[in-house]
């Protein structure tokens, strides 16, 4: 271990997509563990469309990262020394390390957990982790997945959405459609993940293939994005039709207030809900759904990308992969 | 009975407001009721912002009111000759029976129905009509009303608010505040019918004025308005907020697509739900409800007031006050 621990800082509240002026690099003395303690190793980072918000001045469903505090971040990580009967030297863990070298794992109430062995890391924070237990209980909790609902997915080629879509499959959908962008995420929507149909939101006609695609309306639509597609799917909802928001990444970078989807009022006709949700709420039940993925997984029913990022300091640079797009599945800083 | 049936009916759609060249009075030869049908002279009509939705080119949750038919609408009459058991000439019904003298009551599935006889009909067609029925369900079932709840009502004033708002204290909210438009409306929220507060949203400061009276955020809002004071609510939910959508009258006159609710956003972090519903979905259990808003009439604990507009040919004039918010409480056309 080295003596320094490097980590990212906020330097500064963000406008727009983040760079290495508001997220700085600096080196710090490394922690060291105190008793019911270890000192992790941190290899791998989780980088999530929600820290983009957690940098924001805002109240949310967590405080704001402070300004000259790490990046708050999953991540798994190796125990390299320990003072916990918790923790053993070279454990694999995960939790949230945040954007760093070396991380404190503690006994709190949201220690660092022990990895399957059966899971890679990157996989783990994929499917595993919180991408695949918010496409779980999004799905099947908020959503209440029925058998032979139509299923809409958005980001249908991201970490959340490539396993809502599978699982909305392997859960008896009867017809699964992703929403993605450009050609070859669709293809490798349809092709290599096995929903029924994809369309590209940034050529024309979305709504038009929607309709096509659902000509009795949307039963579940999935949104990791807000916005005109939010706003499309809502106009095509079935008689209670259900819209489960999970994220808005077309608004996490927005330098202005982004314009609301008028066509909630469609809710009222169709009877519809529309109902968001965090999943950590979900805590206490990860090890049910986490059995379930793991079987999916093993099985080979669940397919799964990661795109690997190699680098601390390149994590600004992950994260806004996110927003414009240059990723097909999870994206993953290895350190 | 006269020989001519004056009715009104729909000229051409409207674009905004309704006026005379829009609903069009016009005489037709007098229904003749046929066996298992009733001749209902009709005495009072039912003004809903809804009405003014039907008028419209578009799919809803009924077919929009043909071009050169009878404005659909709910009302009151009396049977004055009878062709079925199930109607005796003298009873005083309540249905569907359109803006016209004369209507033909059925056996089909959707009857009219006698009249409970200790209500009048103005009384009726408000409380124990549409609208209390709007309130009782909204509020109750999708709204889910819990004993402490923070409830927040628009459109205070009207029929169906100024129930909600009363119902909502009757079961337990802790706090009811309605949002009224003008000092007079909020005088009567409060002092007739018995809201903790009311926010005049003409007035300036509605987030401030929400945010002092609701510090913890709301649990329940009740919308019939749409619009910046559904958006205003939204940014002020409490955690696990319900967000009943009965109502958007802020839009169903616009001539362009309104700006839809950006603080949706809200849901995502407040784990809120915002659902739509349509009160005839409860129809059967209608009796149930009726019973209950019966028993808080007749022991005064449910405060209603009608605003009756006298003739036909004020309906399209009736239906406007609706949405420039000259009316307090239920507006009936007494024919």
């Amino acid at each position: 271990m080295p003596e320094l621990n490097r980590r990212l800082v906020l330097a500064r509240r963000p406008h727009g997509m983040v760079d290495h002026e508001i997220v700085r690099l600096e080196s710090s003395e490394r922690p060291e563990p105190e008793l019911g303690e270890a000192l992790v190793k941190v290899t791998h980072l989780s980088i999530d469309p929600t820290i983009r918000t957690w940098m924001n001045d805002a109240v949310s469903y967590l405080p704001p990262i402070a300004i000259g505090a790490v990046i708050r971040s999953g991540g798994i990580g190796e125990v390299v020394e320990s003072r916990s009967s918790r923790y053993q030297v070279g454990d694999v863990v995960f939790g949230m390390p945040g954007w760093q070298e070396c991380a404190i794992a503690d006994e709190s109430d949201r220690p660092m957990r022990k990895l399957p062995e059966a899971l890679d890391p990157p996989t783990a924070l994929n499917v595993f982790g919180i991408n695949g237990m918010t496409a779980y209980f999004g799905l099947l909790d908020v959503g209440r997945l029925q058998e032979g609902d139509c299923v809409v997915v958005s980001g249908a080629a991201g970490a959340t959405g490539s396993t809502a879509g599978q699982l909305a499959r392997l859960k008896g959908a009867s017809q699964v459609v992703g929403i993605a962008g450009g050609p070859e995420k669709c293809a490798y929507v349809v092709g290599e993940l096995g929903f029924d149909a994809a369309v590209d939101y940034k050529g024309p006609g979305l709504a038009a293939r929607l309709h096509e695609l659902c000509p009795s309306g949307i039963d579940l639509y999935f949104d990791n994005v807000g916005g005109i597609i939010l706003d499309t799917a809502l106009a095509q909802l079935a008689m209670r039709g259900r819209v489960v928001l999970c994220g808005a990444i077309s608004a996490y970078n927005a330098t202005e207030i982004p314009p609301g989807p008028s066509n909630y009022v469609n809710l009222i006709a169709r009877r519809g809900r529309m109902e968001g949700f965090i999943v950590s709420d979900y805590a206490r039940r990860f090890p049910e759904a986490q059995a379930e993925v793991l079987s999916f997984l093993q099985d080979g029913r669940l397919k799964h990308a990661e795109h690997v990022v190699e680098g601390l300091e390149q994590a600004p640079d992950a994260l806004n992969l996110l927003f414009t797009g240059g990723n097909t599945g999870k994206v993953v800083v290895r350190l």
